[in-house]
């Protein structure tokens, strides 16, 4: 019984609600460890939605130079260019605490988000609540003076985005959240003492993933800046048996696996692995690909040119690669400190949505197909949905005639389509197996198909 | 006697070189009045060049809210938005003139953007050299502490971008210039005593035109800001005989026809008429279109979104209609306070030089065709070049015949090709004058023929 | 035992250092328990130094203006000045974190300060660690980016002028310490739960009380910012037992009385009671005058007028009434953003240096005598040191002669000086009792005796 | 005749008032030679008034560092100090007119400050129009966007404060004006002529004089930065001679001999010779002894402490010898950025007020005497006023005995006052010559005797 105190008081300290302790265990299906909760099915949303916008903003959107790693390549690696920055346009005790008021975010309308993100045909939205620079982009009452109402936007960033994001559109709201703080104080304390104190995770990152739980009720909660420590450090299996059992998203919410050392692509939710993660093999456990439209960095840079940014064939291919193997694609963008989205991210994020529109039907609660890319042609990969098996087609080919090795066509009546296009194609089996298929003579000026084309397959095995 | 010798002291206020007196007005050709201005010819170079790139750039690119005329926007008529956007983000007694410190030009590079207007296809850049805010983006001795070096970028603008472009293209520099500034109290001085004093011209704008010519050598001098004022006032046919005289750039130099109120569209230079003129009919006299990539603003804009700028269809049917009647397209971008040219004008531009690649002598060199549009397929118009017409097709043809009204076959052994693949077209002629033309079957992951089709006739009358 | 291991677990929250537990409560005299802590008897040295130098400095140095509360005052109260001020100075969005990158103390020069304090006669000294905008003026690990080398002087102010204090004078070193921080929102949700959550508390105000206890060694401990919850809510009686048995000031620390609602004039130290205090009456414990030169501020006040501030003559009146009764004078000064004590607190202070160059010997080290002021004279106050009675004589009488009523004789070898002049003075028996005394001429230009006269009285009772 | 229209023509460019041709030189008294000029006699108001306060103020106010003269030690000489405090505290690029936007002003109540210079005895105030940073503090348009309300302040400084002067006090109001600007591009093309060429006095300096004399009608035009180039090159005597003949203060106002190269002290109104002049001997012509409070700098100094500001006894002193010797005394303050007057200045200013309030009739409308300084003690000064005699006694005697060596009593009636006490001294003939006065006791705490003694001698030569 004392135990039973001493238990739950230490409950108290990390969810700030003793209430919840008498039944903290007992009610939910999980269990704080991996066995129990990675028993745990991805609520079916997640897979079905195959593509994400993945948001990158906070205060290193205002030197918005090198990366979002900005602060610690300058002071953490003293990394050259950062410090040359520093050193050429800013006085010599100039500390990063010092750009927060600059991050303005004046031109910021959420509801111009929502329609964009909507417009892109993604069907979930994961905005940074806090970055490794430790900075809350709502009034965390465990960062005073350095979240976003305190200082800078002076505006709960999240809370507007989520209920425009609600408020108009069916899209899902998830949240990412770095556990660990480059330079926060009391981590680099715990850190000091070999992680065997846990003063930060208790009074910083305990309160303040509650606090976003319960606030905004986030479908995805994006786990990173693990890597450091233990999951025990971080208290992980306790937080997520809380989260699975009995937060007030415990039925919607999907997790990733970032958390704790040794933990990533073996436990918690969905998979990330690495960074712009595609294996180009079917995955035992759904996963997904959170990849930069920035090829350099997750957060906006002010400098960064066109041959920086994916053209659209790119974003796409590297969707079909995707979702072929079982994943689900992370698209990032970087808004800037004024609270836009540049024209070069709107492009692409309206050219996907463009060919969404047209090829949804081999994407959206698609799955892998027996095979994933074909035995034949390169540059061709497969989904299949409703009997029917999609191949997205990176290149046309050479004269029109396509060559397939993987489907086989069942009957004659088999048919195949181009999507975007009206007229079913002719197509005649291949000796070797497989199908030879005659593309159709498009119209450059009026075709819905381009940039990667995808051929609808009906009565292929 | 003492004639000549007070108009020399007239003269050496305006171009502080006492030395040019004597010989002011015998040495040249022109004499300073419209007859004998109008009659000097365009140097070749400007009518082979076709496109040119427009700057514009300077404190405007601070607030970067509106349009580059913010300032008249917010002080001058008062708009609505300027002044909310000043009420909402400044302290309340913020002056125009407090923005200067925050233009910084961190991130300019000005190899950087010679290169890239060497990829546009552009063979002109021409670059505000100052806008009706009167800061001059060069030393002005006559602009103490309103100009770049002096506060802001630290920088000379207009020589670091002559210097680059000279240094690494073959491009021609160009500088804008605004005879008004809209705050000046010289210039309101002038104004509210019905021009009749000269004092803003003598001390401003004319030591100031001398300044850029002989410094920075323009090749195009772009004229803006005469409208309130005759060019009696602004001393232009003095000046332009000057320029074309005797200034160092005498035999390169082109102007426009913004040289005071009632000049544009009738003296000058070529021809401007009017911000994006676009005739759509063959011109007498050789004429520019300036237009701009952002629909709404010359000057950059932080908040346009994509849909304010020209697609690259837009933008080389714009270039076609306005090449096809005689003009040259001068196509406007609005670099940023930090110094970047953003990605989407970049894309743009790229795009613009990979099809110029292609397309380039339907449109270097060429000269109207005897028809500017054709007289029975709309969007399609002409150019002619060594003996060849070139038809610029805004829309691929349904089942992919085009029919021309206006090329007649000299011969069977005329020609056609589409301009980004190799093979030869087949045509008939119509019954009705004019010619049927087969397009081809294009591969649409390799062709060069995108975004307008150009067509090359070679035997047509 | 169990209860023991849970006691041990709250004060590793408390104090962060669990070697402590064990021996926390044995190892010193005193339990934490107001009668057993009010018991400790002062340490000497407070008591002989009679005169400390009090300094706010914090953030509220950048606004500057009404007083260090500004921030309450402006968004607590919403006075109209502040508000006005702000909105007349500073865009709308401004918060009051937004301040801090101005705190810039590029000419705070620790050592000058010491110099100052020591001419200025001052035997100790008292700094804002931290005040109730929370702002640490170290680099508290509980206090991430809002503390003073995180933002704004990028200096561990507390550090430095303890460091320089100590290396350059015999000046005994405090620090202030606000309990409570108007808008933390830890504190308010503690508030809001009626004090009965401690979750502020036990993550802020302990952790810095220790830190700054242990790394600066304050020999003054002046607590403040408790009047809103109780002793208990603060955790003070365990928090003083700690520092009066183990802290490594056990020996030398002296605090003050405001340690919780209803504490202060009651408990702890020394007394205080209220700002300002000055009873003119005997007082029964040690206490002291905490008083400001500026009347209207703590915190320097940018229009501060010299009306405002008191005069040498008024500072002295007040430190003679305040030592006469007991008390200690802790002299306020509001050091500006830039790092600089103006010099109309300069010069107050090194004139009341300058005056007890000459006088010392009547307020170090002294004792109330057992006649606070004169029974006959009015502005005449006394205190004894060494067998020998002063009289600080306010106002040089009419004509030269001062009747005493308190004083008597002891005999006709008893005699009078006025410090700052050599020779003895003449003087009689008063018929009613008492002494009358003939001061000397003196000479204005070259006398010591100036501003407030002390007559040192030998053989007197 | 055609002669008259050039010479009009040019003086049309110097003035800007054609209307004043025609009878510029016929109408006043003065021809624009020294000869002429220097026969013009000074207005009787400022012999009589004795004591001005001087005021420097302007974007050097913004560094506020080493002295108003921070521009060129930083950029001109290069100082060390100068240099390293910009490289300690600004960006790199940083220039001086980075500095403007922070010359706030959010303080400066022109009515206070006018009651001060009322409450310190002065009758005349001079405020910088413009210093040698070309910076003026009126709306000059003439320095478009590099004055005080284009940038900065965003108020008119000379208008609101010689409108403020005006209205409360009956103290004559002037003008400090440079006719040299350091780093004027337009100045530094003339001096590179070799002061040939007058672009810079045509199109700054002559327009910007007759403007501030027009509008502003000061009474005193205080020249200064004269000293690089002739008076011709200045086009000092033909603006002297509109001045003296024609302006709207024609008849009020002084000027100074600050007017070209080997001017001053030689030609103009009245000396000022040198910065602080002093020359202890009665001088043949009226001079001003332009002197500061902070000895180290006009400008103010955030950094000065109190050892760099003259005691109330140094500055009464330096008054009594330059009146003694026919000068007026012209006491200089330096405001804040802030728009204050700091306390230390303040308390100076008051006490000379004071002081004068006691002292006046030896100081105001005074004449040096036949001697200036006592042929026998050390320390006294003469003047003389309606018949009396005033000696102004720098320190106490010994013993009170005063023993004076040049006045000689005229018979015994001839008495003699301690200004600021009642009754009549106690003198006797010396044997030597002279006379010894018997000084009396004082009340240190009532007299109004202080800092500097005077002695009002009557029947005295």
């Amino acid at each position: 019984m004392l135990h039973h105190i001493i238990l739950c008081s230490f409950l108290f300290l990390l969810c700030g609600q003793a209430s919840e302790c008498k039944s903290d265990i007992k009610a939910g299906n999980y269990l704080p460890n991996w066995d129990s909760l990675d028993k745990r099915p991805l609520p079916v949303w997640y897979d079905e939605a195959k593509v994400g916008i993945f948001i990158h903003w906070g205060v290193f959107s205002v030197p918005s130079f090198v990366s979002e790693w900005f602060w610690w390549y300058w002071q953490g690696t003293k990394q050259a260019d950062c410090v040359d920055f520093m050193e050429n346009n800013y006085p010599p005790s100039f500390q990063y605490a010092d750009f927060a008021p600059e991050f303005t975010t004046e031109f910021f309308n959420p509801n111009d988000w929502a329609d964009l993100f909507k417009t892109s045909g993604a069907e979930y939205v994961v905005l940074t609540s806090k970055h490794h620079e430790g900075f809350t982009n709502w009034p965390s009452a465990n960062s005073w003076n350095w979240n976003s109402v305190d200082v800078g936007p002076h505006r709960n960033l999240v809370k507007e985005l989520a209920d425009a994001v609600r408020n108009r559109t069916s899209i899902h709201f998830g949240l990412y959240h770095s556990l660990y703080e480059w330079f926060n104080p009391l981590y680099l304390k715990d850190k000091a003492d070999g992680f065997k104190t846990q003063e930060f995770v208790s009074s910083k990152t305990m309160p303040e993933l509650y606090d976003i739980v319960n606030n905004y009720k986030p479908d995805v909660l994006w786990s990173d800046g693990d890597w450091e420590a233990s999951a025990e450090y971080w208290n992980s299996t306790n937080f997520l048996a809380w989260l699975y059992n009995q937060s007030p998203v415990k039925d919607t919410v999907v997790t990733n696996d970032r958390w704790g050392q040794g933990v990533m692509c073996k436990h918690g939710g969905y998979f990330t692995c690495s960074d712009r993660y595609n294996p180009g093999k079917l995955q035992p456990r759904k996963w997904e690909n959170a990849m930069t439209l920035d090829k350099k960095s997750w957060g906006y840079r002010r400098n960064a040119e066109l041959s920086d940014y994916l053209t659209i064939e790119e974003l796409l291919q590297t969707l079909a690669t995707t979702v072929s193997c079982g994943g689900n694609l992370l698209v990032n963008i970087g808004p800037s400190k004024d609270g836009t989205i540049h024209p070069i991210f709107e492009e692409r994020l309206k050219q996907m949505g463009e060919w969404l529109n047209v090829n949804g039907e081999a994407v959206y609660k698609s799955q892998p197909w027996k095979h994933q890319n074909d035995s034949l042609t390169p540059g061709v990969w497969y989904t299949t949905n409703q009997n029917k098996v999609y191949a997205f087609v990176f290149t046309w080919p050479t004269y029109g005639l396509l060559n397939l090795g993987s489907p086989v066509a069942t009957s004659d009546a088999s048919s195949v389509k181009l999507l975007g296009e009206e007229s079913s194609l002719t197509w005649e089996p291949l000796k070797s197996a497989g199908v030879g298929i005659y593309l159709p003579v498009i119209n450059p000026s009026t075709t819905n198909a381009k940039w990667l084309y995808v051929l609808q397959l009906t009565g292929f095995v």
